[in-house]
């Protein structure tokens, strides 16, 4: 049997609209929705999804919110990120600079790393898959892996709300380059700090930049690059 | 100075219409431009395109063509592809199976890809670029590098039109993994054979199958995998 990643199209329907197709490896798909809609700011907290299934073919997700109405400003048809799409360039207008003053010490995020390719499972069976995880200093690690880092970054964001976590006070470790679109993920979130093996485009820092979030790059070399905010990293 | 990729937003417009965004390295332009309209069936040759200009800031494309016509079907707005987003999953239904008979050899191919590496200039400099080649039995190698890996695979096709390259007798080479976008391009352009230094998904190699194209995963390893249509290639 070759390697090959699995990819299958998943479409979010919410309140009986087709919302999006998600083209994804086809397990936590729950969370994929959860995160996918929380980093968008279509919902503030779990709690505002009355109820979500999963089709038994996996081909659909079925969201039911009277919180969220769907209108032309999420729309994505006129966006085509770098290697994702997934999220809209605007929509930021009521953010606030992210000011969590947690301090997050470099040796050991860069063994949550360590720990995530661990838990790769599916990369370590194909070695063509992305992997991501949440780092807090009081909790254990999670990871996820998905064919897509954005997708990657949407279910871990969303485990971590049906876990309760606080993102205030977490890092999310992606395999993949830091885009803009991650960027905006983790505005969403309110995640103040993202990590990379990879290494960060030019707009990505810019947007970082302006909403108070630290970018880390090439984390596994023996000197990380601390591009932004430095003052929450110990080392 | 620190390594970083150059990302930029670039709009697309056609005929005075807002069309789409790139997130993009903000060169060949016009290449980007021509590639992804022709990989979407937009036009059929690059004399579809009356006009085409990029403003001095880089920020937009205009492209002026009496030959397009834009009407809901090209909205990507119900797609969010594993790692683009780029290419709509539809619109296939006048497709014929690609049937080229011309023969590749594989240390050939090998080869090309090595010269590939050595011509990716942005890549040695951040490490954190995609490449993307043609390769066509009769002619020199060209190559091209953006952040994203479906830019690039559009640079490179707009390269090819622009030097009126025999897609049906040329084999395209990426860095990045070969998802269904990336099929769906390969099935635009009439690419016979799409070859990768990593692997396929799931999806694109049924779509490859459907449509007749040769897939090559891990192009840099001892054994190469053909994983479809190995009749196109010689050992």
């Amino acid at each position: 049997m070759y390697p090959v990643c699995e990819e299958l199209n998943v479409t979010m329907f919410i309140n009986e609209k087709k919302f999006i197709t998600f083209m994804c490896t086809p397990d936590n798909l729950k969370e994929l929705a959860i995160g996918h809609l929380f980093t968008r700011n279509l919902i503030e907290d779990i709690d505002d999804i009355d109820s979500i299934r999963v089709c038994n073919t996996l081909k659909n997700i079925y969201i039911l919110s009277e919180f969220i109405s769907i209108d032309e400003d999420f729309s994505l048809n006129t966006v085509l990120s770098s290697a994702c799409g997934s999220s809209p360039i605007f929509n930021l207008k009521n953010n606030k600079i992210l000011e969590s003053k947690t301090l997050f010490n470099i040796k050991k995020l860069k063994d949550a790393t360590i720990k995530m390719f661990e838990l790769a499972k599916k990369h370590k069976k194909t070695g063509g898959m992305h992997s991501c995880a949440a780092y807090n200093n009081k909790r254990d690690i999670i990871s996820i892996e998905d064919v897509g880092r954005h997708n990657a970054v949407d279910k871990i964001i969303g485990v971590c709300l049906s876990k309760n976590y606080d993102f205030e006070n977490s890092a999310i470790i992606s395999t993949g380059r830091i885009s803009t679109d991650i960027i905006l993920k983790c505005i969403g979130a309110r995640i103040p700090v993202v990590i990379t093996r990879s290494i960060p485009t030019t707009s990505a820092l810019e947007l970082a930049k302006q909403n108070g979030i630290t970018v880390i790059g090439r984390i596994m070399a023996r000197e990380p690059i601390i591009y932004l905010n430095e003052a929450r990293i110990s080392k």
